[in-house]
């Protein structure tokens, strides 16, 4: 299924940051409810860190599919950023797809398509090109050539190469907001791709800036702890959507 | 803890492969029991594939806690090839090292230094540098730019910088047995890396070559479905058993 565009809210539970007497593993179901709850109606996408929800164990993976089944029918991104080999990258789509019911998966483009391409056969997927985190300049941004001899930054070799590869129809790029020239630049690469773009909030970017640089296309804009932990005290999830809702504006640009 | 050399066995569960009558998700924990009993006086390491398990919903999770425990003090490698933001995978180190007591982990180099970075800083972390699929050509082998301006394929450029980092005491690389040539020409550019070396068996890498072509440098070489689905009758182990004793002393040059 093709991404809706707008705010998306990162799912990313760390239960030293949930609030007053929710701090334990057996509070991050009735937290991330209660912020889906009251964000539902802003929230065009959710997103779901595996990151987040592995470092607590069998109990955290137990809340991954708990959590997974509170997002219901919003468009709910599944963020592992996995790949392998094709048989395993295989296994992976279907944990991904077909066990967590992800409506969009991330991927990470390292091992080239035939570690990509059983994603894109079974769901849409977005394929990283440029992240948010500074060492996306380590090698994301060197210089590479491509098979016609041109060097340009390897994320733009990625991007040009995902786009050759079998069902690119279900093709997006992850594409940091910290990186606004960047943005616009991708935008103008594949005028219709949608983006996933995070970073905004606790990594710096800004949501009308972004917004602006994507001049309009197709896109979900990540948003985590700056909605997830904006007050820890009990109304935590009026807070939350007041938040989502103010981000939400600022994406609008119309 | 420093990896030790010689044969790995990839307990990647498959349950259309095991033997029959054991073709359930239930049936993976003792499947591979069994096979761990009767191999771990051949095998110096076993490397569990995460995709494998979670390929089967919460009860493959289950599983992949059941079977961690079963390779017990025998040197354990999580082969996840996560990599993140760095608070995200600071969460991933903590699932991988401390959650399921990995003493060596896989992380894809994409996202760059600080995506590696909390891996390095909790334990022994092989980083992706040439893989063993065709995909490989795709990125890993373009040429790309350092900073001094000399031109070299992007996996020598992953591996160069990669040695830069802090805590590169505890680094190493994977480099598929499908290339020898490069797994030689890797030996010679950090001589006493350990290298983790997949791709023996169904992937067409061959033990003995491979084995030459390291020069007896630190390596472990991994060997999965060759050895884990050599026999689907009831005395599977026995039979894994002594191809993985076969492969093994293939490996040994001395």
């Amino acid at each position: 299924m093709i991404p809706p565009s707008g705010l998306c809210i990162g799912l990313d539970p760390d239960v030293s940051k949930m609030p007053n007497g929710m701090r334990t593993v057996e509070h991050i179901v009735p937290f991330l409810s209660a912020i889906v709850e009251a964000t539902q109606h802003v929230a065009r996408a959710y997103k779901i860190n595996t990151a987040f929800f592995e470092q607590y164990g069998r109990a955290g993976y137990e809340a991954l599919f708990d959590v997974r089944e509170i997002v219901g029918d919003t468009y709910c991104i599944v963020d592992a950023k996995r790949a392998d080999i094709g048989n395993t990258s295989a296994a992976y789509a279907r944990a991904l797809f077909g066990e967590l019911r992800a409506d969009a998966v991330t991927v990470a483009p390292y091992m080239g398509s035939d570690s990509v391409q059983p994603f894109l056969d079974m769901g849409f997927t977005y394929v990283l090109a440029l992240t948010s985190n500074p060492g996306s300049a380590d090698f994301q941004r060197i210089p590479a050539y491509s098979s016609e001899g041109a060097a340009s930054p390897l994320y733009e070799h990625v991007i040009r190469t995902a786009l050759s590869w079998h069902n690119a129809g279900r093709l997006g790029f992850v594409v940091g907001a910290t990186h606004p020239t960047e943005v616009e630049h991708v935008r103008q690469m594949s005028p219709s791709t949608p983006l996933l773009i995070p970073g905004i909030g606790a990594q710096g970017g800004e949501a009308r800036a972004t917004a602006e640089a994507n001049c309009g296309g197709p896109a979900l804009y990540n948003v985590g702890r700056t909605i997830l932990y904006a007050s820890n005290a009990m109304n935590y999830a009026d807070v939350a959507a007041k938040v989502a809702a103010e981000i939400s504006k600022e994406l609008q640009l119309h």
